[in-house]
């Protein structure tokens, strides 16, 4: 069997160029046996926090919090934000699963649904109903779709008490957000970070750490140790209320300070250069496409093919050059490939990608 | 300053032996970038389920899950475990921990409360209120009191219909439980284990699977993606439902192999050993001696110092020699010291620490 040495899983994904030798250093410091209430722990939070936070331009009224995985978020959301309603726009299974979340915790939630592959209009923003929370999943990881940050605006404009939440799981930290505009955005660090899963990262201001408070003061099952209050609680002694997955914090914080070395600005333009080289041979092939119809709703970060028949031969045939793409999701298994371009996949990585498609199309 | 050796630190603990062994491999064999829905992540679950069995010898009516933290058991036991009422023998802050995860989520929970540092007795277990959940902690990591396993039994034998859960954090896999006494039983791989922190182990029989799907019916919020049908769901799958700690599953795993290979009977002889050694110290010693006063509720796996106004000096004299110990927890920071004695700790180690504290003790 070929070895693999590049992987387009969207996630848990290639691990970033750096993560090895952080692992490394990571075992000489003895990182794994510190105490999570020792000043090493707390240097190490800080950093970790503070990088984040010039990474992403988080304003200081947000928090950030640690969880065990994006997962656990979608249901600290629901728990922490939402008494009675919230609205979801769901195109794929990711924005599903939260919504299930949030029938199942009994809330009485409302969706938006488009098919699987479709991304949302401005029409589409128009609904009336009073709602607590709006969910957005900013990439759809099922289906490579992109919710445009205009329509955020849009949403925070027409709806300006409700809380916005984004899912931007498989998205970060290519885009840009602009916190005036959400109140609430997470991740988990083994997509866009390139990180071993088992980390989730919270950010959420204080608007939402007040609607926790409310709930919880109305008798509400907010949680416990990963209610809002709490977390926030430790959040500022640079402490969490659980011993954490110390070693993923540590190597998210070695991540996010290589990522500033080398500019976030780079790392987006890199980003859209690779995007852009894979979308051409897609649009350029006759045996497979963008699974995206629209143009400006296909994601930058986990690229979509519609394959069709030929979806175990293109899969095949890179993996033979040690290239594993990432299949369709669910029902999409046999009929598409999924690639994920995070700022683990180099520019020469993605070239290579694009010419070994471009010479299986011509073999 | 001197560079520590060893780590006495309860946990986060001392790495066992073979773990950057282990760690290595998992970066060559490319494990952090697998798919959670792979073969091999089955592959690697279902090795680490049968282990886990062998090794603490857990029937097969006994599921069991993963969670990011010992902590999140607490909440999820709560969740799926109680609708009105649970019984808490507190002696520590641990104990009391899960206690308060109860008050918090709303339960009418009821406590038996010793001060810290003292056992029960069988009078202690003579209530006679209904409940649902007894709670109990083996293994008291706070002051290094252990829970007699007779007295568990007893407990089995008086409320034969209440669900029994076993907090086993800091003891496993020294206790040898027996799997007919107790519903339930939990721990976290940074201590006994000698594993990065980031994963707990959820332990619960077909009894607790029932309760929680009572509770769900009766419209409890018992959690959604780690309830317990949820968890379980997922387990006959050899998969979880979120994407877990990949890494700290594969290195369980392996730790669980080498342990097999070991032998569960010596690792618990030798267990026994290293704590005769340092207790015997202890004992002998004109400065110090052991916190908790009889005998046989003294912890195998955390033993407990008090040392008074000679806790810094010879918490400074052993970290001269690359010994690291514990401070004791919280309140007793300033008098007390904390030695795990986990499987990564070796008899020559253990025999050094003796050695260190005579010697100190004549200096």
């Amino acid at each position: 069997m070929t070895k693999i040495n590049i992987s387009f899983n969207p996630g848990p994904s290639q691990l970033y160029f750096t993560v090895e030798d952080h692992i490394r250093k990571a075992l000489r410091e003895g990182i794994p046996s510190i105490s999570h209430r020792s000043k090493t722990f707390i240097g190490i939070h800080q950093s970790c926090i503070s990088g984040l936070r010039q990474l992403l331009n988080v304003p200081d009224n947000f928090g950030i919090y640690f969880t065990g995985s994006a997962t656990e978020i979608w249901e600290r959301i629901i728990e922490n934000l939402v008494d009675q309603n919230s609205t979801h726009f769901i195109n794929g299974d990711f924005s599903q699963k939260i919504y299930d979340i949030a029938l199942e915790l009994g809330k009485k939630s409302e969706s938006i649904v488009k098919p699987a592959g479709q991304g949302f209009e401005i029409q589409d923003l128009e609904y009336k109903n009073q709602t607590e929370l709006i969910a957005i999943t900013h990439n759809e990881t099922s289906t490579g779709v992109s919710f445009e940050m205009a329509h955020i605006n849009y949403l925070r404009d027409k709806f300006p008490n409700t809380l916005i939440a984004v899912d931007a799981v498989s998205s970060l930290p290519y885009p840009d957000f602009d916190f005036k505009h959400i109140d609430s955005l997470y991740f988990s660090v083994q997509k866009g970070f390139g990180l071993p899963a088992g980390l989730g990262v919270w950010i959420a201001n204080e608007r939402c750490l007040e609607k926790a408070h409310q709930l919880k003061s109305k008798g509400l099952n907010i949680g416990s140790y990963h209610n809002l209050p709490s977390l926030h609680q430790f959040y500022l002694k640079h402490q969490t209320p659980e011993t954490p997955n110390v070693l993923a914090i540590y190597l998210l914080d070695k991540v996010i300070q290589d990522m500033l070395r080398r500019g976030i600005h780079i790392i987006r333009k890199e980003t859209e250069y690779k995007a852009a080289v894979l979308y051409a041979v897609l649009e350029k092939s006759k045996k497979i496409s963008p699974a995206v119809s629209t143009a400006n709703k296909r994601s930058k970060t986990v690229i979509v093919a519609h394959c069709a028949n030929y979806t175990s031969d293109l899969r095949q045939y890179l993996e033979d050059y040690g290239m594993q793409a990432g299949e369709g999701y669910g029902s999409r298994k046999t009929e598409q490939l999924r690639f994920a371009n995070f700022p683990a996949h180099s520019k020469e990585q993605f070239e290579a990608l694009a010419d070994y498609i471009e010479a299986w199309e011509t073999k």
